[in-house]
């Protein structure tokens, strides 16, 4: 899984249709110090209520499917949860 | 999902039989700042009737294959939805 | 699909027998202005008959063995069309 | 497979149900020299009990869900063993 | 698949019980000139008997475990072939 932090969220009328209903969040990778990396933003379902400003756990590529429980949904990223804390020693 | 602006589309007479009939749109990756990425275009198949210019969510990998009806299609991007407006804070 | 221009083939006797009579090309990922980016060439298996100097779109990961008969080649990669024009604009 | 080192670990409480009970680490991918590459930080699911500052092997994809016996676990990366020497020549 | 070069190999004694007895190569990836380009090393099973210093082909992600007969195996990058020579040109 990729940290992230959820900088925003994407409206979308026009889309498949089993995404309906789902909160799409935009999400910027997080380098170590906290920092965002200058990375393409993802945009992912979020499953687990996180807000603006969170730091998440995104898993991507087929287990993203599996977070929710559609399995034909055509979707790449999931917030599969939101991070309390992250102990970063011997860098 | 990634986001994305369409920019383009391919032509291509000789290809495999199944994406035959479908759209092949060229997108270009897009930053928080809704600039073009220096990243390596992709080419997705339109499910949404995205048009020239609009920002799009491409999914990417296996979960390409379930935006379409036809499970066994070999792409590996997929347009699932047009943006309408993206909300972003807190960078 | 990612855009490429195919610059070689590769010549490898000693493979995974499903490789067997398949033909190996090494592509280069191809930027909007047809320049080779640079990024690591792909080895893919051509399924159209593409040759050397031409464009075309390359299906990655699991997509690209749907490309094949075999559904168990271990390939991450195929040439799934021959490009004959892009239309770009809007940049 | 990357190779990777563990500096450190995520604390989450609000997280998919089947992530509850796993060990969430963080893992920086090491270069050829054994430096922390500039790279994303990746979180991976142990299995093999690996500890702060261990250099590891970790699966990424759909294979990282094989390593654990839950087949539909939200994750896309695993530590799947732990390095004890790597043998470099012919740089 | 990738075309990289076998440049070490991997010792692990604790590591997922399926990977016991299988080479682990450390697999770097060339560019078109034939040098190591500045990318994260790879770790993959080797099937195809390469020695230090062969130019190989590695697949990555699912396609990888295709490669070996167990199809559980948790791997997501696996030598295919052993390139004996590559044809370059109209670059």
């Amino acid at each position: 899984m990729i940290i992230g932090k959820v900088i925003g969220n994407v409206v979308a009328t026009k889309k498949d249709e089993r995404l309906v209903g789902h909160k799409l969040l935009i999400i910027q990778p997080l380098d170590l110090d906290n920092s965002l990396m200058d990375k393409a933003p993802r945009v992912a379902v979020d499953i687990v209520g996180a807000g603006m400003g969170e730091t998440v756990l995104v898993a991507e590529g087929s287990s993203a499917r599996l977070a929710l429980d559609i399995s034909d949904i055509p979707i790449d990223a999931a917030v599969v949860g939101i991070v309390d804390t992250m102990e970063v020693k011997g860098q």
